[in-house]
């Protein structure tokens, strides 16, 4: 055989094609074999089978994903908390006031635990301060350029490079398999379009988040439109259903989320005979990644691990289940 | 060559398939030969021809079309008004105090000129009392039901047969072309999802409107989405660029609307340096359906008509345009 395709160049690319093309196609590479790969292969197998009693038309095969803790990571803080420390900092010459006034003077000083002590209220003051007062388009361009230079505390990574490797997979299997992927995220709906699609291959229609106020107005005989600091929507527990009714219109069959703000979605997409999955990334590995449950600040995860082991929702254990956490560096 | 088909089936068979083929591919066959037929296909081939200036990526051919009046008629008033009516009377054994209280005993004595009388606060009362009170899954099955059952008063058709037959063709063509095709509707959103998909093509969640409020309840343990007797949001308007920035996230290239109400939707798709292509589709055939612009009480077209001539948007008339207005009766 290989000194057929020594002497064959043609045949050695189609040999070479043909087998890295086998290799990309393996679903799910970067899972180990076990219960949460195999619920989830079972699961799409049972859904694309012609003829079979779980058939679902390919137009109803709608899968939504939690992002922060979910497709990437949101530890030690969500990562839009880095987005807005930037913009305050780049905002504060023009803000002189900051320094002395909360949670704005902490954040400058380096202290994020005290200006998050500051609760919601604090947290919307920041998010009204450094999202709102500009246009969509401007807005779009600062989250765009902050994307592609901010790098995380502890990895030093570029944010688009703490994804997860296994849910990367799982979303490229699930297209592959004629789903819709969609996002249902409590982070902002603004921050993430613009960079969901190189990253995720989710376009910005599929994406629902949380959002403030927005206004269309006409500047100068040209439309835009302004971003206004009051939360319109907040994407998340109870908010997460109504996201997905408003945004996506029908019910989806599987859903992946990872804390107690994922809870009603998963119940949403499992109620009553809809026969859909739920699954919980569980993170558990200290070592590779951070391991937080019941007890976290961030990413809390404790009514939705009891549902999970009632309603025997899949539960993947980062640290078993997952054999790479990050893509390799580019 | 005819003696040749008749003696070869095969060859027949595969010449009536190509030819048949060939004729249903056509076009926009029923818009005739002219200005705006030329506008839509130029823009087509521009934006379509790989390498060319104008030239768009197909995950950003996003073409937007207002519902009433646009994709399917609006006279002699808003289709969503005779559901409203068929729910009033089916209603009014359990409201009795509907017969003497407006706007719902005008209605019930089928006197909707008097009950449209009292304007927008009559109108969201009757929306209020009909779109609300029920379960998400519930409303969706009173319109599946109603949109099989009702028939539009002066053609006793179906209402999902008064959709116009040229813009059918031209929703196909923009999807073989590599868009993808969104409502943009001052109508309910939750009015048109169960039945935009099979009648356009257009899946629920490239279906905006407006909306009422919802919330998610667990109810004897299972979840459901409430629909609450509150507007949340209007679709109409400064609201169209609002509807299409929350809900697809990126600026249309092309847009049909056929009213003031959609105006703003057509600025913003072409705003500045955008390249965006709109039409307005005006209403002008009094003898196969109806006539009226300026001063009509159903999509009034005013300021958009002067906007489109001070533009040159494309402007469709009905009357010299279209070969057919609705498709044949099945």
């Amino acid at each position: 055989m290989k000194g057929l395709l020594n002497k064959n160049p043609v045949l050695a690319g189609l040999f070479l094609l043909f087998f890295s093309g086998s290799l990309l196609a393996t679903p799910l590479a970067s899972w180990n074999e076990g219960a949460s790969k195999n619920a989830i292969m079972e699961f799409v197998r049972k859904v694309t089978t012609p003829g079979g009693a779980d058939y679902v038309d390919p137009a109803a095969r709608v899968a939504v994903f939690d992002n922060d803790g979910t497709l990437w990571g949101e530890y030690p803080v969500y990562f839009q908390v880095f987005f807005i420390i930037d913009r305050i900092k780049q905002l504060a010459p023009e803000n002189p006031e900051w320094k002395t006034r909360e949670p704005f003077a902490s954040v400058l000083k380096g202290d994020l635990k005290t200006a998050l002590a500051g609760g919601e209220k604090a947290l919307l003051e920041m998010v009204a301060a450094t999202h709102a007062g500009m246009t969509t388009d401007e807005f779009d361009a600062l989250v765009s350029d902050w994307i592609t230079t901010a790098r995380h505390p502890t990895t030093q990574r570029p944010f688009t490079e703490m994804v997860y490797q296994p849910m990367l997979e799982l979303l490229d299997y699930l297209r592959e398999n004629g789903f819709k992927t969609f996002i249902v995220s409590g982070g902002g709906v603004a921050f993430m379009r613009p960079w969901a699609e190189s990253v995720y291959g989710i376009p910005p229609e599929q994406v629902v988040g949380s959002r403030i106020k927005t206004e269309f107005q006409m500047r100068d005989g040209q439309p835009v439109i302004l971003r206004k600091g009051e939360i319109d929507f907040i994407d998340d527990k109870a908010g997460k259903p109504i996201g997905i009714h408003v945004g996506i219109g029908r019910r989806p069959i599987m859903a992946f989320g990872n804390s107690d703000g994922d809870l009603q979605m998963l119940q949403w997409t499992t109620a009553g005979n809809s026969g859909g999955f739920a699954a919980i990334i569980h993170h558990t590995d200290g070592e590779r990644e951070a391991a937080y449950d019941r007890e976290s600040h961030i990413g809390r995860l404790d009514k939705a691990l009891d549902e999970a082991k009632e309603r025997a929702w899949t539960l993947v254990d980062m640290k078993k289940d997952w054999k790479v956490i990050h893509p390799p560096k580019p």
